[in-house]
């Protein structure tokens, strides 16, 4: 499963060195892992409604190349296997020169809303992903 | 009532002007504001435990000068006046040479966390606060 | 001069009440600042590199109602009067619903990048506002 | 060489789940290993001043359990090996019952601040590091 999400580099996400602070990337992450899910007809809101979060638990960034104030960054999101306790989430950032500048990759796990226990993931997810996994 | 909280400018709070980038003192001032608090003998979060939250309805930022990165700032706290169903805090943030550089105001509202419904400052506030606004 | 901005609300700009933080409003601004100034057919990045930089000297903010995750946001951003030395940017936000929740103000200066000296606005941003303030 | 930093989680670090929004660990490490340098007698601004910057390459993170509200985080920043071309940073955060709940690592290279060219580490950052590395 790929989707491929774009957005704006904000004034605020640089610092002083000219370029985008480290720290913005796991935000900008986060916003291409909700349109991606949004493209499979549901949400990550919908999920945590209905009583599952999905906290993180391991985040790997390869920062190759800086960012810049204004550049409309494409953000191409991988789900390379069907998830079961755990969901990972790949990411290639490309800047409008098409050039990759930063590859990183999340974990997150699924857990009860109420009790904070750890779940497999839900039905729904499943049933969305599994067309993309078809051998 | 008066107090004064040091913090120190981070990295990632400058933009590529090499100013603390403009909405990063709302979080200056939360900062400061939960130590203010603390210094009264209880904390933000009892009284969010308790029950009360506190959301935002005002706020005023007058930015005077730059701040830079690595400064530490003295952010002065004010409470004016005795809460009641509203409590305002005036900030004046000075940097390292003692000069004003930015002067802030918030209003907050006192808000019951199950029903969302306004409600006056808890007594264990007024209590704390009371001595200094003896006459 | 109006035009309309929208953008969704991040995970990571909630906070623990289920609110957006009141601190990301000033980066909602600037996000639909940014993209008001690309409308009129350039772009701040420009006046920047043109050696045109742009402090921002005040802000005040009304927070009506809370803004929640994945809402979309509707930003009007309004520039009320032609600029001088100051420019006024004024903002509305509405959420899904066509809520006014929040209201803002900034005033920003133009200074001279590398001397760092207030300056009057640039010639290419008077022109291109002009006719909406035609009398 | 080891150093240990103390930071308090910001209302504005939390997100709607109850936990520090895991976007703002880099911010945190960003922090604790600004406060390590300084403990060597010298600080990060003072290298950026002398022509030195240190952007990241490489950020990993285990978030092992959530961090919350208004907790003093103590973050143990660890530099493993004398810095070459790289510099690499570790961090173990713990909460205040002593509990190991996150852990990173960082790479950052040296580069010459005009001409963004790959450099070797400040020979003044060696000076003050070599005694930790003593065999």
């Amino acid at each position: 499963f790929i989707y491929n999400h774009q957005l704006r580099v904000r004034y605020g996400d640089t610092d002083q060195m000219g370029y985008v602070y480290y720290g913005n990337y796991p935000y900008y992450y986060e916003q291409a892992r909700a349109e991606a899910i949004r493209s499979l007809g549901f949400t990550y809101k919908q999920l945590e409604d209905a009583g599952t979060i999905m906290p993180i638990t391991r985040m790997n960034i390869k920062y190759i190349q800086p960012a810049f104030y204004d550049e409309m960054l494409t953000i191409k999101v991988i789900i390379p296997q069907l998830p079961g306790r755990v969901i990972i989430f790949k990411y290639e950032v490309f800047n409008e020169k098409n050039e990759l500048i930063n590859e990183g990759e999340n974990h997150l796990i699924f857990m009860d809303k109420e009790h904070k226990r750890i779940v497999s993931a839900p039905q729904v997810l499943i049933n969305k992903l599994k067309p993309y996994f078809k051998s």
